[in-house]
């Protein structure tokens, strides 16, 4: 008699064969088999794995002494310096939340911020005592107050009751913590800065969170004990997941409290960088600074890069300067990057314009996410792979937020039709890999015909003068809209407004071409995306 | 007013962020980014991941029309061919459960193996049609039989109602598969070779298979598009899980029918090999091989071991031939190796001896395990970390069986007080690092002074007369017992008993030395291990 039921019967999940996903085994692991390997780099200061690891118990257990329970949520304000490094796996460990805030931001968005996260401890670097002071006086109730008080800070003043330091020194290092009860439990809270509206709290769960860990190491077959510079923002997506990736590979993570490029050169000669992360804009500061020309690489660096195409000429750039680009793809609410263009080997032996051109793309999902595809606005299947077909690009899988903080509403919308929709539109090509045209409100719509405003920055790009391009649509009451060009030209570089419309005309569809050039200074969000509400706004003030 | 639950209200599972972890999802991105680049090399055949994740969706396909549901089993007996690498992917895609049956096993014992995992299919190598004609006629109640057809088999009969191409070329290479419903629902089952009574199904579940298969990566630290020989039988625990983690790395499987050293060598010559997998024993043949003088890497290969510690003469041989060995544990219970012994840079330095002796160490848990630690077995507590109390190897973890089919008396016995137990016993270093001393039955008691069989082996294979030695207890009307040493000396070599035990009181206390050396060949299990208890056997009929 055959039995249906016999792989389920009595084969169910227990204490020995079931535990819950949590990057914070991984910070168990790598102290418990490279205690002495250094894990922490920051100014002079070294720590191994194993103080590490117990500073971070140490935090752990002040935070629980201070009565802060499972669920509720720690903030901390800081650049990127190791509190925060230790926030990562310390806050978690008592079972509460991490909420790492943009140190960019205004003191009004940041009391908002600490009030609808109900935020019980504040962790906060010296240098922030003035906005954090601002913002705290518009809280009718606050938190706790510890302060970062780092010999590397230049200036300010501390706010709270104890420092960082004074808070972990009576605390114990051996505090016996737990995993989460329930993988789908929350580990942090990072707010999108989007441009209108209150800012939205996306809440990561630990199963999440070790997942995209993982999926980093997969996605850039990252080798054991790699040494990683901390140039993205550990508050930008929880620094892309990168402190659990980084810790899971017994790696040395290198601080820095801002990024310049001497420092970032210093810290790949003196400590051995293999691997960092940054914005399109940090590449432009390295291959534009003046200590580029003396820089010697003593080992290939990997890069990974995000939130904008790689323009050909950055890209033999950086190759020459001895970075090797992979180009990535996320959002805050996927955990950071989770899609890469993955390269073909062959790839390699095409010209850079034709390289440059294939790694500007999206790509494809990493491993560890289920679906990413471009889909049809109506039906939400995927649109056909050729290349012109526009639809929403889409993902589905494990390393997808749990949804937005007390916002059910935002949160049903984005997860319309079982599938999360990031508002980027774009295309599928033959070999399956995905590029962005715009963001829904980017495209210009001019004679009825769409106009891809990254279409046309990817141009202006490659003009030898143009250190920056922004592209937003125009009001024309002949054409609906026109393509309104913002431009910063490189330092030394000149070229007229004509110059530039005739260099989109060589290489576009003349209607796909700006009609008006503006130079200037482009505005940016905290976070380094250009602000094209800005610009929009601008570009309907300009005299006809 | 604080809400405590506010990072879980609304914010539970839905169909666009939670989906259960599957290996499947791995064969599929790696076919949807790579479908051009080759999947599978086998004799002259060459196919890519498109072609292969089709056929893996016709095999699917071609079970589900023969009736197979989800829970059925799908038993398969064949050596390393490609038809088993795509059952690995096509049995779980239409929900059925891979058995793999070790192709070394006698017919009664196939009989009870087929019988008791209620096999609905079975797919099996014209090679072993005799046996398997003798399992079959044992049986009340036939499975489908399906033939594989393989050219570069030599001899044997077709059996069964079609071959394996007849099927896949009347199926569906579109077949519309689903991820299982649950991710703990079972991907495969894995009958232990156990030296006493009926062998035990180790169910594995789609969770466990999917974190080990990336476990083996972040071990390893395996780069993109691996090419990995199948020199492991894919039959054991599923080949380590490495049909798995090749595919997540969009790799290549070089198919093998047998592990010859002249197969070997040509395929790492041929076709790019970087990787692969074996017991000590597969080493021992490569390096005593006459092809091995010949031999010249053409890049550093990267060799997986496990079942036991490789001799220091060993490693120094495969290093110089340029293979870097990586020492690895495991049991068919927690999906293959699931410990490391992970390699601190600073120990290259050491003498070879003192490598070799770090290296004989069954280390530390993957990254993907929880817990791996050496069990006082009174309290079940780590015992201390002094290279000297002894105590039973526990592992605790997503990577651990489900449990024994149809057998809730041994799965209770072998999760007993929430861990799972290896009955292995061993010690743990100062460094956390844990070495086997011995399996529960292989310790000798002699004078009531306990003798590792184990450490007394290595001496022995330090010997450079000794190709194999195994030692076990003989009964001894002084000592209780006393260490019987089994030895297979090196083709042109010799030794005599008073020389070998002479060499053995040089390196090690009087008292733990054999006192009888037998010079023989030494029965193995079909899956290569020592049998120990043939051996006792032998020790105790022994003329004094």
């Amino acid at each position: 008699m055959a039995d249906l039921q016999k792989y389920e019967k009595q084969l169910g999940k227990k204490r020995a064969n079931y535990v819950p996903l949590s990057p914070l085994s991984l910070a168990r692991r790598t102290a418990e088999v490279f205690p002495d390997r250094v894990a922490v780099i920051h100014g002079e200061e070294r720590r191994t794995w194993g103080e590490t690891y117990e500073r971070c118990r140490r935090l752990a257990s002040a935070l629980k002494d201070r009565g802060v329970q499972r669920g509720d949520t720690v903030a901390v304000m800081a650049p990127n310096v190791p509190a925060l490094l230790e926030a990562h796996f310390g806050v978690p460990l008592c079972g509460a939340v991490l909420n790492a805030l943009n140190i960019r931001l205004d003191a009004k968005t940041i009391a908002f911020i600490l009030s609808h996260a109900e935020a019980k401890v504040l962790i906060t670097d010296r240098e922030f005592s003035s906005v954090i002071s601002q913002a705290l006086s518009r809280l009718d109730s606050r938190p706790l107050i510890i302060d970062i008080d780092d010999p590397l800070s230049q200036s300010g003043d501390l706010l709270g009751e104890a420092t960082y330091e004074q808070m972990l020194s009576g605390a114990d290092p051996g505090f016996p913590w737990e995993l989460p009860a329930d993988e789908w439990d929350a580990i942090s809270l990072n707010y999108t800065s989007g441009t209108t509206g209150d800012p939205k709290g996306v809440v990561y769960h630990h199963r999440g969170a070790y997942m995209n860990a993982i999926g980093n190491i997969l996605a850039w077959a990252m080798p054991h004990r790699p040494v990683y510079l901390w140039t993205l923002p550990m508050f930008h997506c929880n620094g892309w997941c990168f402190p659990w990736s980084v810790t899971a590979m017994a790696g040395t993570h290198v601080c820095l409290r801002s990024v310049e490029p001497k420092q970032i050169f210093q810290a790949i000669e003196d400590y051995g960088v293999t691997h960092l992360c940054g914005a399109p804009i940090v590449m432009n500061m390295l291959l534009n600074s003046p200590e580029a020309e003396v820089f010697s690489a003593p080992r290939r660096i990997q890069m990974m890069t995000a939130g904008a195409a790689p323009p050909a000429a950055v890209l033999q750039g950086m190759d020459k300067l001895g970075f090797e680009v992979s180009h990535t793809y996320g959002l805050t609410e996927v955990y950071g990057p989770i899609a890469i263009c993955d390269w073909h080997p062959e790839w390699s032996d095409y010209s850079p314009e034709k390289r440059a051109s294939l790694k500007a793309r999206q790509g494809v999902k990493y491993q560890v996410q289920e679906d990413f595809f471009v889909a049809d606005p109506e039906t939400l299947e995927p649109v056909p792979c050729d290349g012109k077909t526009m639809g929403e690009l889409i993902f589905r899988g494990n390393v997808v937020m749990k949804g937005y903080l007390k916002n059910p509403e935002a949160t049903e919308k984005a997860f319309q039709g079982g599938i999360f929709h990031t508002g980027d539109l774009g295309v599928t090509h033959p070999d399956g890999y995905i590029e962005i045209r715009d963001r829904s409100k980017d495209i210009i719509i001019s004679g009825g015909e769409n106009i891809s405003s990254i279409e046309l920055e990817g141009i202006l790009y490659r003009h030898p003068a143009v250190l920056e391009a922004a592209v937003v649509a125009r009001s024309d009451k002949k054409w609906g809209e026109t393509p309104c060009a913002f431009v910063t030209l490189k330092s030394g570089s000149s070229a007229t407004d004509s110059e530039l419309i005739e260099f989109c005309r060589e290489n576009l569809a003349h209607f796909k071409c700006p009609k008006t050039i503006v130079f200037t200074d482009l505005p940016k969000t905290s976070t380094g995306k250009i602000q094209k509400y800005v610009l929009r706004a601008q570009a309907e003030e300009l005299k006809t």
